[in-house]
C-alpha cells in the first residue's frame, strides 16, 4: 500500500479541489469538490442513527433518483448543517442546485456532504460564493487531492489518505481515498466521512454489495468512543475510465477489487483510531473461538468501547479482568471456564485461570503505538477483529472544554 | 429520609461488626458481618455478568438450598475472588462455613460477598482468623452499622447509608441500608454491594417480587460508566422483630413498605453516582412521552452511557446536539421532528427545531451539583429516570494509573 500519494497512483477522470469558504474560524480550507468527468457508479454507506443530518437526507435521495450514478460529491466542514430545520434542508438542496449547474450534470447526480458543529445554522451563502471558484479550479493533480482530503477534517491533527492499484486485463486499475475523523470532533460528532475513487467499471449494485462487506470489516470495526454521529457517510466512486472491461461479479478481477478497495478502507479506518482524541495507541481486539462472526463482534465491541478497558491501555495496565468482565457482559453466551487471554503476546488467562505474568514486562509491552489483545472462546470457529484507541485525560479535556 | 443514622433508626434484632483482616493495604476495615438474630427472609439481585465471582455462585446456591431464609450476610472489600479459579470458590465455601459455625447455624443460612481486585488470589487465611473475633463483637449500634458501611468500600470517597420506617398495625418498622461504589473501582470494578435490613416481617417470594419492581427505578437506574462487574450484589434481610404482622400482597402495609425500600435503595444509588470517580455532578435525565417504559429506559440509558454527553457536563457544556444524537442511535424509533429538550430548565429543542438561548446562562445552570435533563418524545405516555454522572479527566486518570 502506497500513502505516499503520487500523480501516477490517481485514477483516471477524477478531478479534485478545496477553498476557504469562511465556516471554519481559523480560515483553513473547509469546502471540497470531487468530480468525475463522465458519470461514475456509485455506491455509498450511511450513519444509522435515526437523527440525520440535512446533507445525508438529500444524498440519499439523490442516490435513489439517479439510479447509482453521479459526477460529483461536494463537502463542507465546519458545520454538520443537523438539526437546522427546514433552513438546512434547504441550504443541501441549494448546494447540490449550483453544484450541478456549474458541472452542466443534473442536481440529483450530485452528492453533498457536511461535518462540524451540530444545531447551528449553516451560513450557505459563504458555500454558494465559493462554488465558482471551486468548480473552476478542479484538478486532476496530487496536490488538489491533498488539498481535498485537508479541507474535510475538523479536529483531525492530520489528513488520511490511501491507494491502492491492480492489474486487469492489461490496464492498471487506480484506486485513492480519503477519510476525516478523530472521535468526538470539536465541536461535536465523531462525523466521519470518507471517500474513495477508482477508475474502475463496476455496475453500482456489485460496487453496493461490494462496499458493504468491506465496511463490515473497516469502517464498522472502529471506534473511538461509541458514539454515531447524524452525518456518517462513506462514498465510493467507479469512472470506468482505466478503460479495462467491466468487472464481473465472482471473477478474479472482482476479487482483486474487493482486495483493493479493503486495503484503502482498511488503511483509512485504522488511520482514524490512531488520530482519535487525545489517544495513544491504537488496540486490535481479536475474539476468535466464537459460534458466530456476529458473536465474535459483539464481544469485541463490547470490549473496544469499554471505559475500563480503555482507561486502563491508556495507563499500559495490563488488567485483563476488565477485558474478562466485559466479555461477560457482552450478552453472547460462553463458557467462562474455556477462555484464553493474551496481551501483547503475553498469556494471562488460560482455560478461565489466571496465569503469573511478570506486570512490569508485561506495562512495557503495552506502551507501544499497537498493541494485539486476543480473546480466545474456544466455542467455535469463527472470528472477529475490531480496533479501538486508548482512552486519555487529554481525550475529556478535548470534548469538555468546547463553548465554556 | 433520614441520613445520619440514630440507634433508634436501627431495625431491632440485627447485629453488625468489622474489623481490619489485613485485605486492604492500607490496613483499613476491609471485612464485615451482618446477622439477624433469628432467621429472616431474604432477597437478592446479583450481576447479569456471565462472567461472575465465586462469592456469588456460592450466594446464588445458598439462596435455592435455603428458601429464602438466611442469618447473616460476611462482606470482604480488597479482594474480589474473581476468575481465581477453584481455588476461590473453596475459600467463599470456607468463609461461609466458619460463619455458620461461629453464629451456630448451616452453612445455607449465610451469604458471602467479596469486592476488589479481580484475578488475584484471595488469601482466605486472613477472614477465617478474623472470623471469630467479628462474630464475637456483634453490636445493635449505630456505631457498628457505620463501621459496617466502611468496611465494604473501596476507591468510596465516603460511606453510602439510608434508613426509613413506617408505622403498621401500631408498630415502627425500621430499615437502614448501606451501599458501596463509585465507579470502576481501583483497582477493577465498579463492584456494587448493597445492604437493607429491615424488622419487617414479610414472606421471601413478596420480598423478593419487591426488590425486583425497585431495583428497576433505583439501581438498575443508575451508571457511572456502563461497565457491569462480576460480583454486583443487592440483598435485603427482613426479620420481623418490630413484632408486626406479616406484610401482605396488595395491601397499604405493602405500598408503605415498598416505599420505604424505593426511599432506601434510591438514596444509596444516587450517592453512588455523586461519588462517582472524579464525578463533580449528578445527572438525572428524564425521557418522557415514549410509546413504554422500556422505550424511555433504553433512550434515557444511551443518552446515561455516552462518554460525548458525559464529557460535556464535564465542562458544563450546553451541547445538547450530544443528547440528540444519542437518542437517535438507541435502538428506538421515534420522530425526530416531535422530539422537545430541555437542558437545567432551558428549553434547547422544539420539535425538532434549535431554539436560541444563552450559552452563558444555560452553561452557568449546568455547572451545579445536580442537573435535569427532559427528553419528550411525543410519542406516547411513558416515562423513565435515569441517573449519571460527568466525566472528567480524575476519572481517567484514576483508571489509567493503576498498576504503573
Amino acid at each position: 500500500m502506497k500513502h505516499a500519494l503520487s500523480e501516477a497512483s490517481l485514477p483516471r477522470g477524477f478531478r479534485f479541489s478545496a477553498t476557504a469558504c469562511g465556516l471554519k474560524k481559523t480560515g483553513a480550507l473547509d469546502l471540497a469538490l470531487l468530480s468525475s468527468d463522465v458519470l461514475a457508479s456509485v455506491a455509498a454507506v450511511f450513519t444509522q442513527n435515526l437523527v440525520v443530518a440535512a446533507p445525508v437526507t438529500v444524498s440519499k435521495s439523490h442516490l435513489k433518483a439517479s439510479r447509482g450514478r453521479m459526477r460529483a460529491v461536494v463537502i463542507n466542514a465546519g458545520n454538520a448543517n443537523c438539526a437546522t430545520g427546514t433552513a438546512g434542508h434547504a441550504a443541501s438542496v441549494k448546494t447540490v442546485e449550483e453544484t450541478a449547474r456549474r458541472l452542466g450534470c443534473t442536481p440529483s447526480e450530485v452528492l453533498v456532504c457536511s461535518t462540524g458543529v451540530i444545531g447551528v445554522p449553516l451560513p450557505v451563502e459563504k458555500i454558494l460564493r465559493a462554488l465558482p471558484g471551486i468548480s473552476r479550479n478542479r484538478r486532476h493533480s496530487a496536490r488538489s487531492f491533498a488539498e481535498l482530503s485537508l479541507a474535510i477534517c475538523t479536529t483531525d491533527t492530520r489528513p488520511k489518505t490511501a491507494a491502492s492499484s491492480f492489474k486487469m486485463a492489461g490496464k492498471r486499475i487506480h484506486m485513492v481515498g480519503c477519510a476525516k475523523g478523530a472521535g468526538m470532533i470539536h465541536p461535536n460528532m465523531a462525523t466521519t466521512l470518507a471517500f474513495v475513487a477508482t477508475d474502475a467499471a463496476i455496475a453500482p449494485s456489485l460496487l453496493q454489495i461490494t462496499l458493504r462487506d468491506v465496511t463490515s470489516r473497516t469502517f464498522n470495526a472502529i471506534t473511538i468512543d461509541g458514539d454515531t454521529s447524524t452525518n456518517d457517510t462513506l462514498v465510493v466512486l467507479a469512472n470506468g475510465e482505466a478503460g479495462a472491461p467491466q468487472i464481473q461479479d465472482g471473477s478474479s478481477a472482482h476479487r482483486a477489487f474487493a482486495n483493493a478497495l479493503e486495503e484503502v478502507c482498511h488503511s483509512l479506518a485504522l488511520q482514524i483510531v490512531a488520530d482519535g482524541e487525545g489517544a495513544q495507541r491504537v488496540i486490535e481486539i481479536n475474539v476468535r473461538g466464537a459460534k458466530s462472526r456476529s458473536d465474535a463482534m459483539r464481544i469485541a465491541q463490547t470490549i473496544a468501547t469499554s471505559p475500563l478497558v480503555k482507561t486502563a491501555f491508556a495507563g499500559g495496565d495490563p488488567n485483563w479482568g476488565r477485558i474478562f468482565a466485559a466479555a461477560g457482559r457482552s450478552g453472547v453466551k460462553f463458557d467462562p471456564n474455556k477462555v484464553n487471554i493474551h496481551m501483547a503476546g503475553i498469556p494471562v488467562l488460560r482455560r478461565g485461570q489466571p496465569l503469573d505474568f511478570n506486570e512490569r514486562a508485561a506495562s512495557n509491552r503495552l506502551l507501544t503505538p499497537y498493541v494485539l489483545l486476543v480473546v480466545d472462546l474456544h466455542a467455535g470457529r469463527a472470528s472477529a477483529r475490531y480496533w479501538t484507541c486508548d482512552f486519555t485525560a487529554e481525550y475529556v479535556r478535548i470534548n469538555a472544554s468546547y463553548r465554556t
